[in-house]
Protein backbone atom coordinates (compact mmCIF):
# COMPACT_ATOMS: atom_id res chain seq x y z
CA UNK A 1 0.00 0.00 0.00
CA UNK A 2 1.38 3.39 -1.66
CA UNK A 3 0.26 5.62 1.59
CA UNK A 4 1.32 3.48 4.33
CA UNK A 5 5.35 3.09 2.14
CA UNK A 6 5.77 6.62 1.93
CA UNK A 7 4.55 7.15 5.47
CA UNK A 8 6.96 5.07 7.09
CA UNK A 9 9.57 6.37 4.77
CA UNK A 10 8.65 10.08 6.03
CA UNK A 11 8.27 9.39 9.41
CA UNK A 12 9.66 5.70 10.66
CA UNK A 13 12.88 5.94 12.11
CA UNK A 14 15.39 2.82 11.72
CA UNK A 15 17.00 1.94 14.62
CA UNK A 16 20.28 -0.61 15.44
CA UNK A 17 18.83 -4.31 15.98
CA UNK A 18 16.58 -3.90 12.95
CA UNK A 19 13.78 -1.96 14.95
CA UNK A 20 11.84 0.00 13.12
CA UNK A 21 9.93 2.62 15.04
CA UNK A 22 6.56 4.22 13.89
CA UNK A 23 5.13 5.44 17.13
CA UNK A 24 4.62 8.64 15.86
CA UNK A 25 1.96 7.19 13.89
CA UNK A 26 0.64 3.62 14.09
CA UNK A 27 1.66 2.33 17.93
CA UNK A 28 1.63 5.55 20.23
CA UNK A 29 0.49 8.49 19.09
CA UNK A 30 -2.29 7.00 16.19
CA UNK A 31 -3.23 8.47 12.68
CA UNK A 32 -6.21 7.37 12.58
CA UNK A 33 -7.61 8.82 9.22
CA UNK A 34 -4.39 6.40 7.89
CA UNK A 35 -6.19 3.71 9.96
CA UNK A 36 -9.56 4.49 8.01
CA UNK A 37 -7.37 4.07 4.46
CA UNK A 38 -5.64 0.89 5.68
CA UNK A 39 -9.35 -0.53 6.60
CA UNK A 40 -10.71 0.56 2.98
CA UNK A 41 -7.36 -1.57 1.59
CA UNK A 42 -7.94 -4.82 4.12
CA UNK A 43 -11.81 -4.51 2.93
CA UNK A 44 -10.91 -4.46 -1.12
CA UNK A 45 -8.37 -6.89 -0.68
CA UNK A 46 -10.66 -9.15 1.67
CA UNK A 47 -13.85 -8.75 -0.30
CA UNK A 48 -14.06 -12.31 -1.19
CA UNK A 49 -13.90 -13.54 2.31
CA UNK A 50 -17.28 -14.21 4.22
CA UNK A 51 -15.79 -12.48 7.77
CA UNK A 52 -18.03 -12.38 10.96
CA UNK A 53 -15.12 -10.85 13.36
CA UNK A 54 -11.71 -9.03 13.70
CA UNK A 55 -9.69 -10.46 16.63
CA UNK A 56 -6.53 -8.54 17.75
CA UNK A 57 -4.35 -8.72 20.57
CA UNK A 58 -3.64 -5.97 23.41
CA UNK A 59 -2.44 -3.26 23.06
CA UNK A 60 -0.96 -1.63 19.75
CA UNK A 61 -3.43 -4.07 17.93
CA UNK A 62 -7.06 -2.61 19.48
CA UNK A 63 -6.65 0.89 17.85
CA UNK A 64 -6.51 -0.40 14.27
CA UNK A 65 -8.76 -3.33 14.39
CA UNK A 66 -11.45 -0.88 15.24
CA UNK A 67 -11.11 1.55 12.60
CA UNK A 68 -10.69 -1.72 9.79
CA UNK A 69 -13.60 -3.12 11.76
CA UNK A 70 -16.14 -0.35 10.05
CA UNK A 71 -14.90 -1.35 7.03
CA UNK A 72 -16.35 -5.08 7.50
CA UNK A 73 -19.45 -4.02 10.11
CA UNK A 74 -18.20 -6.43 12.43
CA UNK A 75 -17.05 -6.65 16.01
CA UNK A 76 -13.69 -6.56 17.28
CA UNK A 77 -12.07 -9.04 19.87
CA UNK A 78 -9.33 -8.30 21.52
CA UNK A 79 -7.25 -11.50 23.41
CA UNK A 80 -5.60 -9.81 26.90
CA UNK A 81 -1.83 -10.55 27.53
CA UNK A 82 -2.21 -12.03 31.46
CA UNK A 83 -5.18 -13.08 33.61
CA UNK A 84 -7.47 -10.56 34.62
CA UNK A 85 -9.61 -11.37 37.64
CA UNK A 86 -12.31 -9.51 35.36
CA UNK A 87 -12.44 -12.42 33.11
CA UNK A 88 -14.56 -15.11 33.66
CA UNK A 89 -13.07 -19.07 34.15
CA UNK A 90 -13.86 -20.05 30.85
CA UNK A 91 -11.15 -18.76 28.44
CA UNK A 92 -9.21 -19.93 25.56
CA UNK A 93 -5.60 -20.00 26.58
CA UNK A 94 -2.43 -20.10 24.48
CA UNK A 95 1.22 -18.95 25.41
CA UNK A 96 3.03 -16.37 23.24
CA UNK A 97 6.84 -15.11 23.29
CA UNK A 98 7.93 -11.58 23.19
CA UNK A 99 10.65 -10.66 21.27
CA UNK A 100 10.43 -7.07 22.26
CA UNK A 101 9.83 -7.36 25.86
CA UNK A 102 12.21 -10.67 25.67
CA UNK A 103 9.16 -13.01 27.99
CA UNK A 104 6.77 -15.65 27.54
CA UNK A 105 3.19 -14.41 28.53
CA UNK A 106 -0.61 -16.25 28.74
CA UNK A 107 -3.03 -15.12 25.86
CA UNK A 108 -6.59 -15.22 26.80
CA UNK A 109 -10.03 -14.84 24.99
CA UNK A 110 -13.24 -15.64 26.86
CA UNK A 111 -14.95 -18.63 24.90
CA UNK A 112 -18.07 -16.35 24.77
CA UNK A 113 -16.57 -14.69 22.06
CA UNK A 114 -14.95 -16.88 19.78
CA UNK A 115 -17.05 -19.45 18.62
CA UNK A 116 -17.72 -22.65 16.66
CA UNK A 117 -17.98 -21.79 12.47
CA UNK A 118 -16.95 -18.24 13.01
CA UNK A 119 -15.32 -16.92 10.05
CA UNK A 120 -11.84 -14.58 11.45
CA UNK A 121 -10.08 -12.12 10.18
CA UNK A 122 -6.98 -11.25 12.05
CA UNK A 123 -5.50 -8.07 12.53
CA UNK A 124 -2.33 -6.70 14.01
CA UNK A 125 0.04 -3.42 13.77
CA UNK A 126 3.70 -5.66 13.26
CA UNK A 127 4.30 -9.04 11.52
CA UNK A 128 8.12 -10.66 12.62
CA UNK A 129 8.75 -13.81 13.86
CA UNK A 130 4.79 -14.54 13.84
CA UNK A 131 4.46 -15.35 17.38
CA UNK A 132 1.56 -13.33 18.17
CA UNK A 133 -0.71 -14.43 14.75
CA UNK A 134 0.33 -17.94 15.77
CA UNK A 135 -0.70 -17.63 19.23
CA UNK A 136 -4.85 -15.95 18.08
CA UNK A 137 -4.63 -19.00 15.40
CA UNK A 138 -4.54 -20.82 18.05
CA UNK A 139 -6.88 -19.39 20.30
CA UNK A 140 -9.22 -19.52 17.24
CA UNK A 141 -8.60 -23.52 16.05
CA UNK A 142 -9.16 -23.98 19.99
CA UNK A 143 -12.77 -22.68 20.00
CA UNK A 144 -13.52 -24.66 16.31
CA UNK A 145 -13.40 -20.76 14.14
CA UNK A 146 -12.19 -20.33 10.69
CA UNK A 147 -9.20 -18.32 10.44
CA UNK A 148 -10.10 -16.48 6.70
CA UNK A 149 -6.88 -14.32 6.82
CA UNK A 150 -4.44 -12.18 8.73
CA UNK A 151 -4.42 -8.42 8.05
CA UNK A 152 -0.96 -6.93 9.32
CA UNK A 153 0.18 -3.10 8.85
CA UNK A 154 3.88 -4.05 8.89
CA UNK A 155 5.22 -7.14 7.78
CA UNK A 156 9.14 -7.24 8.78
CA UNK A 157 10.20 -9.45 5.43
CA UNK A 158 13.30 -10.61 6.45
CA UNK A 159 11.70 -12.48 9.77
CA UNK A 160 10.01 -15.99 9.22
CA UNK A 161 6.55 -15.33 10.15
CA UNK A 162 4.81 -13.94 7.39
CA UNK A 163 7.10 -17.02 5.25
CA UNK A 164 5.95 -19.72 7.65
CA UNK A 165 2.20 -18.32 7.51
CA UNK A 166 1.67 -18.43 3.87
CA UNK A 167 3.22 -21.81 3.55
CA UNK A 168 0.77 -23.09 5.96
CA UNK A 169 -1.94 -22.02 3.10
CA UNK A 170 -3.16 -18.80 5.71
CA UNK A 171 -4.35 -15.85 3.38
CA UNK A 172 -1.63 -12.87 5.12
CA UNK A 173 -1.88 -9.28 3.21
CA UNK A 174 0.89 -7.03 4.88
CA UNK A 175 -0.13 -3.13 3.87
CA UNK A 176 4.03 -2.80 4.25
CA UNK A 177 6.72 -5.91 3.72
CA UNK A 178 10.14 -4.27 4.75
CA UNK A 179 12.80 -6.31 2.71
CA UNK A 180 15.57 -4.62 4.64
CA UNK A 181 16.59 -1.38 6.37
CA UNK A 182 19.79 0.23 7.22
CA UNK A 183 20.08 2.06 10.50
CA UNK A 184 23.18 3.99 9.11
CA UNK A 185 21.44 5.57 6.26
CA UNK A 186 18.03 5.38 7.46
CA UNK A 187 17.11 3.64 4.33
CA UNK A 188 14.19 1.26 3.99
CA UNK A 189 13.33 -1.04 1.13
CA UNK A 190 9.60 -2.43 0.71
CA UNK A 191 8.84 -5.73 -1.25
CA UNK A 192 6.69 -5.01 -4.34
CA UNK A 193 3.24 -5.69 -4.05
CA UNK A 194 1.58 -5.53 -7.75
CA UNK A 195 -1.69 -6.97 -6.56
CA UNK A 196 -2.06 -3.73 -3.90
CA UNK A 197 -3.25 -0.27 -3.82
CA UNK B 1 -26.65 8.74 26.96
CA UNK B 2 -30.09 6.55 26.71
CA UNK B 3 -28.29 4.33 24.21
CA UNK B 4 -25.38 3.27 26.37
CA UNK B 5 -27.85 2.55 29.14
CA UNK B 6 -30.51 0.74 27.86
CA UNK B 7 -27.31 -1.49 26.56
CA UNK B 8 -25.99 -2.67 30.09
CA UNK B 9 -28.94 -2.98 31.15
CA UNK B 10 -29.24 -5.09 28.48
CA UNK B 11 -25.90 -7.08 28.00
CA UNK B 12 -23.80 -5.78 31.55
CA UNK B 13 -23.75 -8.46 34.32
CA UNK B 14 -23.56 -7.68 38.09
CA UNK B 15 -21.30 -9.48 39.66
CA UNK B 16 -19.90 -9.46 43.60
CA UNK B 17 -18.09 -6.69 44.33
CA UNK B 18 -19.41 -4.24 42.52
CA UNK B 19 -18.24 -5.36 39.58
CA UNK B 20 -20.17 -4.48 36.38
CA UNK B 21 -19.01 -6.80 33.29
CA UNK B 22 -19.41 -4.97 30.02
CA UNK B 23 -16.62 -7.09 28.16
CA UNK B 24 -19.33 -8.70 25.70
CA UNK B 25 -19.79 -4.88 24.16
CA UNK B 26 -16.90 -2.52 25.14
CA UNK B 27 -13.95 -4.20 26.85
CA UNK B 28 -13.31 -7.65 25.62
CA UNK B 29 -15.24 -7.79 22.60
CA UNK B 30 -16.19 -4.40 21.31
CA UNK B 31 -19.52 -3.16 19.15
CA UNK B 32 -17.60 -0.28 16.73
CA UNK B 33 -21.42 1.03 15.68
CA UNK B 34 -21.91 1.65 19.50
CA UNK B 35 -18.55 3.64 19.87
CA UNK B 36 -19.61 5.71 17.06
CA UNK B 37 -22.70 6.92 18.60
CA UNK B 38 -20.81 7.60 22.09
CA UNK B 39 -17.82 9.98 19.47
CA UNK B 40 -20.83 11.29 18.15
CA UNK B 41 -22.15 12.08 21.58
CA UNK B 42 -18.43 13.23 23.29
CA UNK B 43 -18.54 15.84 20.43
CA UNK B 44 -21.96 16.89 21.11
CA UNK B 45 -21.01 17.43 24.50
CA UNK B 46 -17.58 19.03 23.75
CA UNK B 47 -18.40 20.80 20.78
CA UNK B 48 -17.36 24.36 22.45
CA UNK B 49 -13.81 23.00 23.78
CA UNK B 50 -10.52 23.17 21.26
CA UNK B 51 -9.35 19.97 21.36
CA UNK B 52 -6.33 18.92 19.65
CA UNK B 53 -5.86 15.43 20.73
CA UNK B 54 -7.03 12.73 22.55
CA UNK B 55 -5.07 10.91 25.26
CA UNK B 56 -5.94 7.38 26.56
CA UNK B 57 -4.79 4.35 28.27
CA UNK B 58 -4.07 1.01 27.13
CA UNK B 59 -5.85 -1.09 26.84
CA UNK B 60 -9.44 -1.33 26.76
CA UNK B 61 -9.53 2.71 26.30
CA UNK B 62 -7.60 2.30 22.47
CA UNK B 63 -10.68 1.29 20.79
CA UNK B 64 -12.99 3.42 22.08
CA UNK B 65 -10.88 6.67 21.63
CA UNK B 66 -9.71 5.69 17.96
CA UNK B 67 -13.39 5.85 17.23
CA UNK B 68 -14.00 8.83 19.13
CA UNK B 69 -11.22 10.39 17.20
CA UNK B 70 -12.87 10.24 14.60
CA UNK B 71 -15.43 12.80 15.42
CA UNK B 72 -12.86 15.17 16.43
CA UNK B 73 -10.27 15.12 13.59
CA UNK B 74 -7.41 14.75 15.87
CA UNK B 75 -4.98 11.80 16.36
CA UNK B 76 -4.91 9.50 19.53
CA UNK B 77 -2.13 8.95 22.08
CA UNK B 78 -2.28 5.80 24.43
CA UNK B 79 -0.34 5.60 27.52
CA UNK B 80 1.53 2.65 28.14
CA UNK B 81 1.35 0.84 31.24
CA UNK B 82 4.89 -0.16 31.63
CA UNK B 83 8.37 0.47 30.50
CA UNK B 84 9.24 -1.13 26.93
CA UNK B 85 12.00 -1.63 25.22
CA UNK B 86 10.85 0.09 22.18
CA UNK B 87 10.47 4.04 24.05
CA UNK B 88 13.34 6.23 23.38
CA UNK B 89 14.51 7.29 26.72
CA UNK B 90 12.47 10.46 26.90
CA UNK B 91 9.35 9.95 28.36
CA UNK B 92 6.55 11.42 31.35
CA UNK B 93 6.05 8.76 33.77
CA UNK B 94 4.08 8.82 36.93
CA UNK B 95 2.50 6.03 38.75
CA UNK B 96 -1.05 4.38 39.03
CA UNK B 97 -2.70 1.99 41.54
CA UNK B 98 -4.89 -0.74 39.72
CA UNK B 99 -7.73 -2.08 41.45
CA UNK B 100 -8.51 -4.42 39.05
CA UNK B 101 -5.23 -5.79 39.36
CA UNK B 102 -4.22 -4.90 42.86
CA UNK B 103 -0.89 -3.55 41.86
CA UNK B 104 0.90 -0.40 41.35
CA UNK B 105 2.41 0.30 37.73
CA UNK B 106 4.41 2.88 35.90
CA UNK B 107 2.21 4.86 32.95
CA UNK B 108 4.42 6.50 30.49
CA UNK B 109 4.35 8.79 27.51
CA UNK B 110 6.87 9.86 25.20
CA UNK B 111 7.56 13.63 25.30
CA UNK B 112 6.86 13.41 21.54
CA UNK B 113 3.20 13.25 21.60
CA UNK B 114 2.38 15.71 24.72
CA UNK B 115 3.34 19.07 23.85
CA UNK B 116 3.23 22.80 25.60
CA UNK B 117 -0.25 24.14 25.33
CA UNK B 118 -2.06 20.95 23.42
CA UNK B 119 -5.73 20.95 24.36
CA UNK B 120 -6.15 17.42 25.40
CA UNK B 121 -9.19 15.61 25.60
CA UNK B 122 -8.68 11.92 27.81
CA UNK B 123 -11.36 8.85 26.65
CA UNK B 124 -11.53 5.53 29.02
CA UNK B 125 -14.16 3.47 29.33
CA UNK B 126 -14.78 3.55 33.23
CA UNK B 127 -14.13 5.86 35.91
CA UNK B 128 -14.12 4.44 39.62
CA UNK B 129 -11.71 5.76 42.02
CA UNK B 130 -9.79 7.87 39.06
CA UNK B 131 -6.96 6.33 39.47
CA UNK B 132 -6.47 5.90 35.89
CA UNK B 133 -7.61 9.59 35.03
CA UNK B 134 -5.64 11.60 37.67
CA UNK B 135 -2.35 9.43 36.27
CA UNK B 136 -3.11 10.80 32.67
CA UNK B 137 -4.02 14.25 33.97
CA UNK B 138 -0.47 14.34 35.49
CA UNK B 139 1.16 13.10 32.32
CA UNK B 140 -0.79 16.25 30.50
CA UNK B 141 0.43 18.53 33.47
CA UNK B 142 4.18 17.47 33.26
CA UNK B 143 3.92 18.28 29.80
CA UNK B 144 2.33 21.87 29.76
CA UNK B 145 -0.51 20.72 28.13
CA UNK B 146 -3.93 21.76 28.91
CA UNK B 147 -6.84 19.04 30.29
CA UNK B 148 -9.69 20.04 28.04
CA UNK B 149 -11.98 17.57 29.30
CA UNK B 150 -12.55 13.98 30.57
CA UNK B 151 -14.88 11.67 28.78
CA UNK B 152 -15.84 8.53 29.99
CA UNK B 153 -18.13 5.71 29.06
CA UNK B 154 -19.65 4.38 32.08
CA UNK B 155 -18.64 6.27 35.78
CA UNK B 156 -19.68 4.34 38.99
CA UNK B 157 -21.35 6.64 40.67
CA UNK B 158 -20.89 5.35 43.59
CA UNK B 159 -17.30 5.88 43.97
CA UNK B 160 -15.06 9.00 44.66
CA UNK B 161 -13.43 9.55 41.24
CA UNK B 162 -15.51 11.26 39.31
CA UNK B 163 -16.70 13.81 42.20
CA UNK B 164 -13.20 14.51 42.83
CA UNK B 165 -12.34 15.21 39.33
CA UNK B 166 -15.53 17.66 39.27
CA UNK B 167 -14.74 19.52 42.50
CA UNK B 168 -11.02 20.05 41.21
CA UNK B 169 -13.25 21.89 38.19
CA UNK B 170 -12.56 19.53 35.77
CA UNK B 171 -15.40 18.99 32.97
CA UNK B 172 -16.21 15.07 33.17
CA UNK B 173 -19.19 13.91 30.94
CA UNK B 174 -19.04 10.08 31.67
CA UNK B 175 -22.54 8.86 29.32
CA UNK B 176 -23.53 6.72 31.65
CA UNK B 177 -23.04 6.87 35.54
CA UNK B 178 -23.95 3.48 37.90
CA UNK B 179 -25.48 5.02 40.81
CA UNK B 180 -26.18 1.57 42.56
CA UNK B 181 -26.00 -2.33 41.07
CA UNK B 182 -27.98 -5.47 43.35
CA UNK B 183 -25.95 -8.35 42.47
CA UNK B 184 -28.75 -10.10 43.66
CA UNK B 185 -31.90 -9.03 41.04
CA UNK B 186 -28.76 -7.80 38.95
CA UNK B 187 -30.55 -4.18 38.72
CA UNK B 188 -28.56 -1.40 37.31
CA UNK B 189 -29.67 2.27 38.23
CA UNK B 190 -28.34 5.46 36.53
CA UNK B 191 -28.20 8.87 37.37
CA UNK B 192 -30.29 10.93 35.90
CA UNK B 193 -28.30 13.64 33.46
CA UNK B 194 -30.99 15.54 31.31
CA UNK B 195 -28.45 17.49 29.52
CA UNK B 196 -26.97 14.00 27.76
CA UNK B 197 -28.70 12.31 24.25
Amino acid sequence: MKLLEERIQKDGVVKKGNVLKVDSFINHQMDVDLFNAMGEEFKRLFADHPIDKILTIEASGIGIACIVAQHFHVPVVFAKKSQSINLDGESYVTKVESFTHKRVYDVIVSKKYLNEGEHILIIDDFLANGCAVNGLIDLIQNAGALVEGVGIAIEKGFQVGGQLLREKGIRVESLAIVESMNDETGEIFFRAQEHQS
